[in-house]
């Protein structure tokens, strides 16, 4: 640990210009003049990647969606090196397995960017009860309007919203329910008691329960061997009529046949920014029914939110050069349980 | 006023569904064992309205979108009758504004309805910074996907907001927007410094002020002669970069011809529930440009929160039984000013 580390950072240039805004980099120099920037692209398939490293010998290093697969060896070829700070989310295709277990320092954005998603989870209850993609495609397509007899819209004021997980985009999510004076429910066996009372969360006892006993769900489990299609037809089945599923978290904790089918029925709404399969097959059901409101997996960060990761990551590196424990350490226990 | 009043209802089956629910109903049977609910389509062109009224002879007169225009002899008609409870806004098409000035008691559903106008305004923001009209053309018309180097998307978070007017609806609005912790301005000439210093919300001194100041602009102030095309394109032009314009007030007050050339260029993004001319003509731009986020004058009430209406009304005719005084009377003053 050193008063003015070498830093390495791999980004392409479109990633550190949402990630790296101008007063970001002013504070990266003001934890050191000895800042290495490259482009992920000077390395295509990792060709390259080795030597550079052994001619910066970086002691931290700044990675991102773009930057290619560290060598398994790094550890040998670049002693120096003590701390990966990921930028973003997953390890998997940047850091080797292997490197997880070595000692070496390594996080990612933990639940700085929580907030966005929350944000398009909340956007999506409110757009879906009212209709918005229904309404996007009449308005831009064929040229209609709503009839005041016959059009049905719904609100959030008045619902009971019941999330499935409770981590840190559903904490996010409670603070924005709060000026809406719902009442808040989640299935999330691990989250202690604790937890729930501070955000003023009631348990469900199962899925079934939160399912059948709330019209607003939204969808944040992580995706585990258990969680897999764990959300099947029976449950979507017994969301109360003129109620919405919301998926922000993962497409494939969802039987997603039987949510076509559910959502063809139209007894509730649908709004889904998550799929199994990224992109969305063009063959989807869902891209041909017109109230299924769709995004393609752009809830969180948001652009404008990346430079959030990125702070983040500062607020790390700070930490790691006060010899302070880091925040949303990717551990070997971490990195089994995520992927 | 009397214990047991003898209360007209005049309002269409979809009406009474959604404005009256069995427990609406319910309190009003608690308030009287004298309720006559008739179908306003009884009364064609409000032919046999009178006739009707001197048979059932009501003190309270409830009415709605559908009610027939009341006669403007009504007074001497029906001289029991000392209160028309209008359950919805606009009274110019059901009250003739003689009767306005004749000490019957008038009130309409006031800042009842506000907070889902609120809830649209709010969800219209975040869903215009996603560009969620784009994406659901893209998803569901173009088999479009997102570009993880090109595709924008902005957030709430960040974010600094500015109002036009500050009634009813814009305090709900402020309300929703605490958990985002974004500063709040609004330009609203008439409201007192202690309301926005209770709302925490700074007085914008011009509208030129409010749309260079902030970037996210949402349009809520009455439609008056002196604000009717206020907006123009200078203000217009005016909003930062990558901010949004959202209007869930009136259309007429803005310069559409400006706005939908702001649009085309789109350097900020733009979410409509409401035109000057209503329907929405089929060749309006904002048809046609797939980043306008438009709706069908859609955002208050929703069809499940229109009760809200009626038990705004329903306290108000509590409260004339109690010979209080009511809540949103439609005095001559107030007629003058909004019509």
């Amino acid at each position: 640990m050193s008063k003015n580390p070498r830093i390495g950072i791999i980004l392409e240039p479109w990633e550190s210009d949402s990630f790296l805004p101008e007063p970001v980099m002013a504070e990266f120099y003001r934890l050191s003049d000895s800042i290495h920037l490259v482009a992920s692209s000077r390395f295509p398939d990792g060709e390259g990647l080795t030597g550079w490293l052994q001619e910066i010998r970086p002691e931290i290093l700044v990675t991102g969606w773009t930057t290619p697969r560290l060598p398994e060896d790094l550890t040998s070829e670049v002693p120096d090196l003590r701390y990966v700070c990921h930028l973003v989310g997953s390890v998997r295709s940047t850091i080797p397995e292997r490197l997880i277990g070595e000692g070496l320092l390594i996080t990612n954005w933990g639940h700085s960017i929580a907030r966005t998603v929350a944000e398009c989870a909340l956007m999506l209850a409110i757009a879906g009860l009212r209709g918005a993609s229904y309404w996007t495609l009449e308005m831009h397509c064929r040229g209609g309007w709503k009839d005041r007899t016959t059009t049905v819209t719904g609100s959030l004021f008045g619902r009971k919203v019941g999330i499935h997980g409770f981590g840190g985009i559903s904490q996010e999510l409670r603070k924005l329910l709060v000026p809406f004076g719902v009442p808040v429910m989640t299935y999330s066996p691990s989250v202690p008691d604790k937890l729930l009372e501070e955000f003023d969360v009631t348990r469900a006892e199962s899925l079934e329960e939160l399912f059948s006993q709330n019209d607003v769900i939204v969808e944040l489990a992580a995706l585990t061997p258990k969680t897999r299609g764990m959300v099947n037809e029976e449950l979507l089945r017994s969301i109360p009529r003129g109620g919405i599923f919301v998926n922000v978290g993962r497409g494939a904790v969802v039987d997603e046949e039987a949510l076509a089918r559910v959502a063809r029925d139209g007894h509730i709404q649908v709004a889904l920014d998550v799929y199994a399969e990224e992109p969305l097959p063009e063959d989807s059901p869902f891209r041909h029914l017109d109230h299924v409101l769709t995004l393609p997996h752009l809830a969180g960060p948001t652009v404008d939110r990346r430079q959030d990761a990125a702070w983040h990551g500062l607020e790390n590196i700070r930490r790691y050069l006060r010899g302070e424990p880091l925040q949303s350490r990717i551990t070997p226990e971490v990195s089994r349980r995520i992927s």
